[in-house]
């Protein structure tokens, strides 16, 4: 398999599933400062000419929670998700599918607002209000979603490396961690992760 | 089961889903227009305030496309999705994620502005790009998407209510549904199914 990321983006997420799915992967870091996934070549694999997407022996996957939900089922020894049982496969994805649409847009409109607007000011009125909206997300996934220790309870799941790459983003979203104390610790323990530390210095390097 | 809906909104594609999987479930109608998804007593069932939700025997459930997968694999008989092939159900989820996070907020951006920007005239300027936004989200789905006859080729899956139910709101946000032949020929297949007719009849009623 052969996944394309670029640093800093959600494609973290299913860089470390592969990894803690003990996946046989390769990557190809594009870079977003030349607008490369705009290429004609990346396009003819995405063209959304977004990241991430994995290209498998069946075809190309994209779209987070989909990719994620795949290395779970396509590696199922790495018990990455409970895929066998139908209500809690459901939680899971539930869990990602909020990160998804609700938190990534979210934080999107910082950094993104001309996908959805042409006015300059309007683009600078969005910013302004990421800090209020990415926080409230802080706070339902603090008060109503995270059980602890992982995002599902006791077990690790394909939440986990999810929400890891996402609360990354708080403090430049103006989100002080602090407030989130769950969160916080989540984030802390997925950062001592062997999986973890070798996909960041993989990222960096 | 129960499921929690309000009229013109995505709850429809779970609904329909609902039936087609031939489960037994009640409904439960909210009336946006007295504000009874942010009642003190749905804020119980779905903290996030919005449709659709699934109350089951192990729990509530939340977001379209995780109730999608759940309907499916938990009603196997129905053949809603290869739940059981990795990849082609990865496939399915893709595209459901792209509806969810991607067509689905670009159409939010017409009548939800509130949820990212407080300024009256920024509101404004982001229903202007709408008519472009979700245009250029269904180019991609028309060119490079949809297999036809359904969303995934010969076999009806959780991919074909969801896009009925979003594909219905085009007009609505200024895209003409003449200028995507295969969108356009879903969603008139869609609406001769009897499980949709059903539905549609229940959520007017």
């Amino acid at each position: 398999m052969k996944l394309y990321y670029a640093t800093g983006t959600c494609a973290l997420a299913s860089h470390i599933a592969l990894e803690e799915a003990g996946a046989q992967y390769s990557t190809v870091k594009l870079n977003f400062a030349t607008r490369e996934q705009y290429s004609p070549e990346y396009l003819a694999i995405n063209p959304k000419g977004r990241v991430p997407a994995l290209v498998t022996d069946r075809g190309i996957l994209t779209e987070t929670p989909a990719m994620l939900a795949y290395i779970a089922q396509r590696f199922p020894k790495a018990r990455l998700a409970p895929v066998d049982d139908p209500f809690g496969f459901a939680e899971v994805q539930a869990f990602n599918s909020y990160l998804c649409s609700t938190v990534h847009v979210a934080h999107a409109h910082r950094m993104r607002g001309t996908r959805w607007v042409d006015d300059p000011t309007a683009i600078e009125a969005l910013k302004r209000k990421v800090p209020e909206t990415v926080g409230a997300c802080f706070e339902l996934i603090e008060n109503k979603m995270i059980r602890g220790p992982w995002v599902m309870g006791d077990t690790y799941t394909i939440c986990d490396p999810y929400l890891f790459t996402i609360a990354n983003w708080m403090e430049s979203d103006s989100v002080d961690p602090a407030r989130f104390a769950k969160v916080k610790a989540h984030r802390d323990r997925m950062a001592e992760r062997p999986a973890v530390r070798k996909v960041l210095a993989a990222e960096k390097g």
